[in-house]
């Protein structure tokens, strides 16, 4: 059943990126808040069955730190990067084809913005849902779900804030990212994961 | 005095709702905040008397769960949906007789759109507030209310986002709904709240 | 020192009440955001020292729920009455004397929304603070604090949205009331403190 | 480690602050949301390593307090303002150097509110981080970094909000404050820690 609350959970974050984002009539500005808050949410209601990653980066910072086999990280990641594109489609059923027009990146501030917060958002899950410090805490899902929310306000406008490697899969589907430099944001999302883990690691000896 | 509870729980949450959404003067987009965060803060007040439902489909959901007798699950029903009219009547003096233009909604997307957020809505009850894996948290009120949060902000424009049959009626009484296309609302809240049970139930054997 | 942490909380409070309201530059809407927000935070500062009142509607609901003495409460209402003049006339230092137009009020209407929801605040207070069936969370603050936030977005154009009367004298210091209307704002909120604890008590007997 | 902890928490406070204080398309009003956030889960993440300060002001509270040693002061003192310099120049990077009009300040005010609300920070921090009676809670850090939130609504225009001198050579770096009256933030910010800390220790005799 671990596999299925990923695929949910992951499948809610994406589908709610796409619907506020691509919302006209919603105010501006409510978008992080709606997404930082179901990622929250559905944590808290998955964690105990499947971790709560919803995310390919953090599963791989969850793997690096010693927490979940390869095997496991690989089916994650298929039914996450599955439970984003399912999303994406569902978005633009109910929205119709969007003309997003896609932001003009410059591709090393995607890679800074990208880098830094999602270590942010790695650092963060594994401090509060692994580290034997917090244990037992009923804050980690506002914790992780919040980061994005903090991120998604600093560098949406830099990067659009995916942080998710299943989410810049969603955004292909809609529109929002272009496939030519989906690439540079796999690159840093994947080893923001990596390096939040090895500073975890340092600051847990034995953990 | 579960029954109480469960109307003054209810009450709360569809008076903030009419009154939120009736506000002219009121800044766009704050509607979801105080929706979500009152049915919060009843949860956390009432869910050691009654459950803290104030919700058909989540006490359905509940019911097929196992966790409420049918005859509670009848008795809440009906004291929710009083409680939710009684609310909407107050709306109607407190405000004035609203001339909102209801949506142009889209049949099958409502059923979607509510189907798809009443089952996040019981997936989250169920996992934060009756799982063993989630016994003695401190969160499960924000959870379920800003699960309707988020689901507000992202298919508020699509059906209302009402993911509960009290809300439903209270909408009736306020005019945001028409009773012509209630019974589409109804149905995919309650099929939302089952489905949500069954997979609950098949990722917890034995609870 | 439990005096003083009521006159710190209660000051704070009322504070940030008139810079928030008398604010022009803010955004509009963001400003019961900020009200929850601090009552929240002080009452998790000053809960275990004081009990975290900070509001004589909330010490009178505590006194017939039996848990301060009619001394305590009368020297808490003291202090939470000269901390909220005086956060009233700082305000005034700080803004300058404000040009609020006050709000044109119907005295039935404002009966009802500061009964109406100072019950909801002093019923969330005894439940999340008093009962053994809450016993050890973590979540009182947040739900008192922001119950006071969904009803200023629900009553607020209705009645100001006060729910305590250290609140409206303050904004008597402030222009935000006029002193001849004061009386119901204050009937009003301790009728509400009353029926809530006779509630409460009503659903825990023995407690 | 706790050294790297501090470094990181403050780089990311003062990151965030000048990204969303610096971005013209992003909505007004969301940005004491996203600071205040960041500080909580940045908070949740490190405050079983290094405390969680990011804040030279809350480091002297807690010197005060006695919960650090002078030399861990010292050292805290250090690395929190040059992650905080160094977060200012990856802002400038980022957005380009800024057109900010510094805020026509009044320096009295400017002392007021900075010390009322230092003050309030350090008083909650020591109040729920440090003492007996909130031990063992989760909700520290939201109490903390709300805190902010709330007097960033409240004194953001008189003082731009920022209670922590690390955030305040952040904001030199960025342009938001001239250096000729940064010694005002700094004295105010610390005597708010000292008074904090001489407040909760007499309401805490013998911890």
């Amino acid at each position: 059943m671990k596999y299925l609350y990923e695929f949910i959970g992951t499948f809610f974050l994406v589908l709610t990126v796409g619907l506020v984002v691509l919302e006209p009539a919603a105010p501006l500005g409510f978008a992080p808040l709606a997404i930082g808050t179901v990622l929250a949410v559905m944590i808290f209601a998955g964690g105990h069955i499947s971790g709560g990653h919803y995310n390919p980066a953090v599963s791989l910072a969850v793997f690096v730190r010693g927490k979940i086999s390869r095997n496991d990280m690989l089916i994650y990641w298929g039914v996450q990067l599955v439970g984003g594109a399912i999303a994406g489609f569902l978005v633009l059923y109910l929205k119709g084809m969007p003309t997003v027009t896609p932001l003009n990146i410059d591709l090393v501030k995607v890679l800074l913005a990208e880098f830094i917060f999602t270590f942010a958002l790695c650092f963060v899950v594994l401090n509060v849902a692994t580290a034997k410090g917090t244990e037992g805490n009923s804050f980690y899902g506002w914790a992780i779900g919040f980061t994005v929310l903090a991120g998604a306000y600093a560098v949406g406008t830099i990067s659009g804030g995916a942080f998710n490697p299943a989410v810049a899969l969603g955004g292909i589907v809609m529109g929002f990212f272009s496939v030519s430099t989906i690439w540079v944001y796999w690159i840093a999302q994947l080893a923001g994961a990596v390096v939040a883990a090895l500073v975890f690691k340092q600051a847990h000896p034995g953990e």
